[in-house]
């Protein structure tokens, strides 16, 4: 029996029929599994499911609205992407309505119910992605994010949720929920499939513009904040995130408690305040007009209809008074790397949901809605889970959040947490490799001596988010000579009847090796070397002189 | 007779009393310029005119509304950096009420008049600002400027009007008009001199966060973008016009018609949709609240209260739409350096702007609205004159525009048109200095051979808008080496019997530093350099085995 039957397989024993809005048929997805298996590429087989508001050629897309459908005749660049990396696209997913909601039953299609306990909710608005990820119909799925859709069913589904900083993945094909705050996301089993579909997804986007404060990695000894208060967190929750913090503090590093009601405020912003309004601009006019036929969903109808009566001078208000809570919550940041949450404060039933469809849903999303309002990243991952009043578990989940583009740091502590230690490579950084010298945002440098980790100057390059990326050998044509420095570093020298050096390979922004070559001092200098494999890097060097006057080094490990 | 006594006897003359809203008392003005000019700093002794909706300690502000007045403790953050760098307040200038208006008639305290044809108007808002320089009330004055407030008065003045980039002037103190796109001006007679006043508030605001597009000169050999067609322009005014095109082109410009449509489509939305619900945002519920006695002038509160109608989904919309228009505009600039338009397209009097004064207003805005919302950065200069029908002669000016963070490349060409040529500083780039190194974003890189001025390999640095800054020698310790490249390199090496070598001094962006050392070829390599004044800066070198290789260089001019 092959993948793609055994999965269809499942699909039927499992009767989810409120999974997938449109589930292509196998015949389809076994031919394409075929090719691309054949074809090879980094996803090569993958089997990829789609959130129903972002666009797959050939297939409608729906938003959860069937008076809103219309079928697209390319792909959404995100679903472009994953697919030329070689990953398969099963069907399009269930979600709430226009991506409003973090709950999964606003949908006419059907109340997607949780993967291990039915009378639960699934969590939303990316509900059937999670859930098809969550019950192997597929082993990725795209999700979108605001609020928190693509990290709360993440959650209460036990699997990986990267919702990466605005930006890095494009939107187009994308129907928007709030157009600034938007983001694709990804779900997965594990964070390495997620972090090779973020990979595919983010290089197909191209070089960003990396500023100066572009971190590529965590520190080696982190500081992680957590909030001084968890509010609306379950009682019975609250040991499984006591649990996470004391593993991040078996790993040594520094918990910091923060003040977290600057986040916890601009949550409410979004939708008791004018910012709802963008919801408004992306759909409101087609729920205003809709009849009963369009099957639009009482209780989106209400939110969406209610966001179009703010005035523009209440929408600029509310992001003023968002830019101040912005500047507040930074200024919690400034000491940490990361700060972690739970990813939900509960789990709640669907019942618990019909009774009170507004209430529940807020209390969701205490821990996200603040996330794409500040401009952070985030990385929803499992942390076990909660034994319920009702005997039965729950999965719980925590979140990690950063200021954005520092996607690399959580893909790092999310690592260490789950024991797996740092990886040479993580997606934000794979979006740039030594071919693409045309706009390129950051760049390699060949590092020896006190500047390799563990090095007294490799904070220097740490400090400026460099990202160590494992040993290197430089071409067998240098040697290296002490130079006449208190300590004395090493000079490499080029010489024909020289030697291989061992260094190492950072990755540096583009920003980061300007500032790095501005405060370092004679004699060493930054230019071209040599690899082993033939490549020329940026590198260290040393002043003709110094090296003239340096002793030369035997070979050993720096 | 001192110079004060001579400013306030002019003023006394010159029977202009709707200039100033607040005239500081003489004795108090003499005392504190008797006390700059003895405490020296760049701006000692320069008298300072300040638009009446900006702080200056002690003094009303009113915004031309005298039931908004309060009076501020502390001074607006450029009125600081201007008071610290030595310039002496003078007064407060009328303007048109909470800076609604280009036309310098909307105002409680009087119609402001041209300085030469009093029948005319004066343009606006920053009336009095505009005027006082062109009558010798000020040496410069503070203006601000949303939709031309800073550049339209220029021109009719015959004064320089520096609009910089959003942002790199402190917005503290100062009342909204349109907070996203409000920016602080200067007026001035001339190019120095507001040159010298925009570098004690742009070094005020500190450094800030160049990226790697930032351009800090002029190329050498410029193009500049013209409008295709010139709408609204005054058939008297064309010749004026071309003959500043003319200017260009003789100076060996390439010169290139731009379709401007998306320009004047921007614009229009700057008061024909919902951006101007910025208006009411500021000042809305003033206005609202506002009884007869509060001397709100009926055009302003006509448009401001309008401005409150508008829905944050409106706005929203209007916004993309603007964003829209910017991409198509900025395609527009993808190969120009800057684009040359007319300040303004005609000079009303104030009997044409009483008979239609929304119209009038609307046409001045032609050349000058779209400015600040597409984020570009503008340059008002004087262009000689114009014979009027009724054979008066008016005041044409030009303004130079470039997208954000240009502002030097503007100086730069406006140097050139006005037949100055370039010097070795201008505002942008006087920011950062090598003292302050903490946080800097532009370093000096000491340059030797074919990355001299006029060298083959000159734009490197050149298209990374790195800018020139004059000749530097070495410490009298180096050497050159012809280095065994095609063509031969000069290679540097530090040699304790050297000499001291002649380079150049270059101004780069880190980020810009960053790029140019990744696309560094060996033997090439950067380091610190010492300088004959003893200061360390990143220069040139050579690889160690390069620099043995190297023939002995006779002492010459790269």
């Amino acid at each position: 029996m092959n993948r793609i039957d055994e999965i269809y397989q499942r699909i039927a024993e499992a009767d989810r029929p409120e999974v997938f809005i449109t589930l292509r048929p196998q015949a389809d997805v076994e031919a394409d599994h075929r090719e691309s298996v054949s074809a090879g590429g980094p996803l090569a087989g993958v089997v990829l499911a789609v959130k129903d508001n972002v666009d797959v050629a050939g297939l409608p897309t729906t938003a959860a609205c069937p008076g809103y459908a219309y079928t697209p005749t390319t792909d959404a660049a995100a679903v472009r992407a994953l697919r030329d990396a070689g990953a398969v696209v099963i069907g399009k997913t269930n979600l709430d309505q226009f991506a409003t909601g973090l709950v999964g039953t606003r949908s006419p299609y059907g109340a997607v119910r949780d993967a291990r306990r039915p009378d639960h909710v699934s969590g939303g608005s990316s509900s059937g992605s999670a859930v098809a990820v969550a019950l192997g119909f597929a082993d990725i799925a795209i999700g979108t994010d605001t609020a928190g859709s693509g990290r709360v069913p993440a959650g209460f589904q036990g699997v990986v949720g990267v919702k990466p900083t605005v930006g890095v993945v494009s939107t187009e094909g994308v129907l928007p929920a709030c157009a600034s705050y938007d983001a694709v996301t990804i779900f997965a089993g594990d964070l390495e499939t997620a972090n090779a579909a973020m990979t595919a997804m983010a290089q197909a986007r191209g070089p960003r513009p990396f500023g100066s404060d572009l971190h590529l990695a965590a520190p080696e000894h982190p500081t992680l904040a957590i909030p001084a208060e968890l509010p609306e967190l379950d009682d019975a929750w609250r040991a499984a995130f006591a649990a996470a913090v004391a593993r991040a503090e078996d790993a040594g590093w520094r918990v910091k408690p923060i003040d977290l009601s600057a986040f916890l405020a601009a949550a409410r912003l979004l939708y008791e305040d004018a910012l709802v309004a963008e919801r408004y601009d992306a759909v409101g006019e087609f729920i205003d007009r809709a009849d009963d036929a369009a099957g639009v969903d009482p209780v989106v109808a209400g939110i969406i209809g209610a966001a179009g009566e703010y005035t523009a001078a209440e929408l600029l208000r509310a992001r003023r008074k968002l830019a101040d809570l912005r500047t507040e919550a930074m200024a919690e940041f400034a000491e940490a790397d990361a700060l972690m949450v739970p990813t939900a404060p509960c789990h709640p039933t669907i019942a618990d949901v019909a009774a009170d469809p507004i209430g529940v849903n807020a209390r969701l999303g205490t821990y996200t809605n603040f996330c794409n309002l500040f401009d952070l990243c985030g990385l929803a991952v499992p942390a076990g889970t909660v034994r319920e009043k009702d005997g039965d578990r729950a999965q719980f989940g925590i979140t990690l959040l950063a200021p954005g583009h520092r996607d690399a740091v959580l893909v790092d502590l999310a690592r260490r947490l789950a024991g797996a230690g740092d990886s040479l490579m993580t997606w934000p950084e794979s979006i740039v490799g030594p071919e693409s010298v045309a706009g390129r945002d950051v760049v390699d440098v060949a590092v020896f001596g006190a500047h390799m980790r563990g090095g007294v100057l490799a904070h220097e390059l740490a400090d400026r988010g460099a990202r160590w990326a494992g040993p290197l050998e430089t071409a067998a044509s240098y040697r290296l000579v002490a130079l006449d420095t208190t300590p004395p570093k090493p000079g490499l020298v080029r010489d024909p009847d020289g030697r291989s050096i061992e260094g190492e390979r950072w990755i540096v922004s583009i920003a980061a090796l300007g500032s790095f070559l501005a405060d370092l001092p004679a004699p060493m200098m930054l230019g071209d070397v040599e690899l082993s494999d033939g490549r020329w890097v940026v590198g260290f060097g040393c002043a003709a002189d110094a090296a003239a006057r340096g002793e030369p080094l035997e070979r050993r490990r720096w």
